[in-house]
């Protein structure tokens, strides 16, 4: 904040922010409160209730704009727009045709996207993050017919499914979790040496991201190990079964229909279409050796597909401005290994630059169990936003002065 | 029914059960409304309703007992003691502790053990149980920490404990059923060549078991083959996973603790203890070429002994004349792949025959989705158990006046 680059309007700006801290942390406590998780199906109409919280709460701030009337009344250095869809971690089918449909409306005239959902790579230090993995989910279901079987009544002379898809699921990993589907690796951008030693310059504590992850060991020893198998190899997980049983307790059950739930984090360039093709024929060469005379279906759900930025865009450039105001230093450079598939679809269908500004810390546990945000991040996130609003509308203010004198000339 | 040997009497109870059928199922169908599932906690409260109903209902016979009240005003032909436990499926924890310490007050004068908690082989043929298969159940747990993770933060580069457990649960059976835990076949009892004849002369149509559970074909071509995977040699089912994803849709989680389900059924002369061991030995094996930093903990948490009875008791004969009565033909003696606990319980703590009297069909799905009586079963089957209260009755007072005719001599 001290920062001899702080201008009168940030620090007007950012004492707003500091005087209105409680008021701030209201909203969130109100926002969290709401259940909105879309894959539980039951909880969806805390999704919908969570848009209008939001619509509301965005058209209150249209109508008064208290955040940012900063004297001038109704200015503010940028136009936004929002969009706010919950159902991201279901998929957010329709998403994309949305996207195209409104590419010549609602975003007609939008220069910059920004996308705030995801974390820090360390617990204190920023980043911008330039690129994220795809999703491909697959389910394989094994069924042996329309009811569930006692195991003392038909235990040991039938092909039980459970056993089919557990055969079928332990045959994708090997235990250093490299992907054992055939072909699965081919395609893959091979790894440039300059590239890998940009991995060298990112500042990461292992023993930090081991404290959060709360596991004892990881696969591999070193930082680079870590972030390239992260950011851009493929990796596959186990989530689960369904249909088998699941709750405390014992119940002798023979389940006759499972599915069992993996997702494979895919890397430029692999093909979502060759990856399902890879993964069925795969999994039909290991069923088809069991002999086994259940049923066997494969099915890709959902396929999301990983996406890539240039750092040179001129939002990169304003946000990283913004981050050494607020916070002091100049962010780290980063990948995810998650999947946002929606900065892949504005890339795809705007063809316009598309940013990751995140300001969680890496121990704020997204998607997970007590996720959170520290106050610190929260304010001064709040206040690198405001900085970084007034840093792009100058420097886009300058790349139109000089490509119009640029034409002029 | 027109077997030269009913009595009058057996013609008069017949009667009075034909004409008060609906009478029968109205109370069945008062009963099964119940859900009183032992195995879901929050359905127990179920299993104390249905206890009191039971009560009741015993209660009420007791004092009028319109049913049996044949002429001769509360004179049964034997005595009856009831044991009423809810909790078969979840282990019946306690019911041994009980038994034992009611055997010389409760249980002191009692000299026939009967049980109807099983299914005829057949969907048509009566049958006699004379033995049943003991139940280990064993939890796999495997953790790696105590927060689930997201698979876009954490995939790829830790070891996840749903994989390990899936390797685990995998080593277990071979395609063909057969169990993989070394020594786990070692001190089951021979099959005599005899034994093996009784198999042979068992009516069992495997074309109608098959079509009972739905799937498509057995491991086993036979009917030897499949009765004697059934009853005599061990099986391994895996029923599920606890603490992984189970719901529908798709989440793109790592669970951090997985527990697997699984249990082994067992025949004499196998030992609990040393089931126990060797599963435990064998999983911890499998888990340490994994070189997984994850913590493995296994455990039985209910270990039931497998049971059998000698089919010349006299209960056997009583029910063997009962069944020719009612059903017009003689029952098959056969074993049941299931378990009963408190049949071994009874035998091992009161050292007194014990008998299984079934009167379901194979196809009523007992333990399973719309598990059902037809009627034909429940009456049929209600006019067999009051001929075989006569019938033991008669064979009871005969054996005494024998005993007392040597002692005499």
């Amino acid at each position: 904040m001290s920062s001899s680059s702080t201008s009168a309007l940030e620090i007007e700006i950012f004492q707003y922010i500091d005087a209105h801290q409680s008021d701030f942390i209201e909203n969130l406590k109100e926002w969290v409160a709401v259940e909105s998780d879309s894959v539980q199906p039951d909880l969806r109409k805390e999704v919908v209730r969570m848009m209008a919280l939001a619509a509301d709460r965005l058209a209150a701030l249209g109508a008064t704009v208290n955040l940012v009337n900063l004297g001038s009344h109704q200015a503010m250095p940028v136009n936004f727009r929002f969009i706010i869809e919950g159902m991201e971690e279901a998929g957010s089918l329709g998403l994309e045709n949305l996207l195209e449909k409104e590419n010549q409306c609602f975003f007609s005239d939008v220069d910059y996207f920004v996308i705030s959902d995801n974390l820090w790579l360390s617990n204190k230090k920023p980043a911008l993050t330039y690129g994220s993995r795809g999703n491909a989910c697959f389910f394989v279901e094994v069924e042996c017919g329309s009811k569930d079987l006692h195991s003392g009544t038909f235990g040991g002379i039938i092909h039980e499914p459970l056993m089919d898809l557990i055969a079928l699921l332990d045959s994708l990993v090997d235990p250093t979790g490299h992907i054992q589907i055939p072909g699965i690796y081919d395609s893959i951008a091979a790894l440039r040496e300059e590239e890998r030693k940009l991995y060298k310059s990112i500042e990461f504590d292992l023993d930090e991201h081991k404290n959060n992850s709360g596991v004892k060991k990881f696969i591999f020893g070193t930082k680079e190990e870590i972030l390239l198998h992260l950011w851009r190899y493929p990796s596959l997980s186990i989530h689960g079964i369904e249909g088998a049983f699941h709750e405390p307790g014992i119940k002798t059950v023979i389940p006759a229909k499972v599915i069992g739930k993996f997702s494979i984090r895919q890397v430029p360039h692999m093909d979502l279409l060759v990856v399902k093709q890879q993964v069925v024929e795969h999994l039909k060469a290991v069923f088809s050796k069991r002999n086994s005379p259940n049923k066997l279906k494969v099915s890709m759900p959902l396929g999301s597909k990983p996406w890539l930025a240039d750092v040179n865009d001129l939002s990169y450039k304003a946000a990283r401005r913004a981050i050494k105001t607020v916070f002091g230093e100049d962010p780290d450079f980063i990948r995810d290994g998650s999947t946002i598939p929606v900065a892949r679809m504005f890339q795809t269908i705007r063809q316009k630059s598309v940013m990751m500004l995140p300001i969680g810390a890496a121990e704020d546990g997204e998607h997970s169990q007590n996720e959170k945000i520290s106050k610190h991040s929260y304010i001064k996130g709040t206040k690198m936003f405001a900085a970084f609003f007034l840093e792009i509308s100058k420097l886009h203010q300058h790349l139109h002065e000089t490509s119009h004198t640029e034409t002029n000339n």
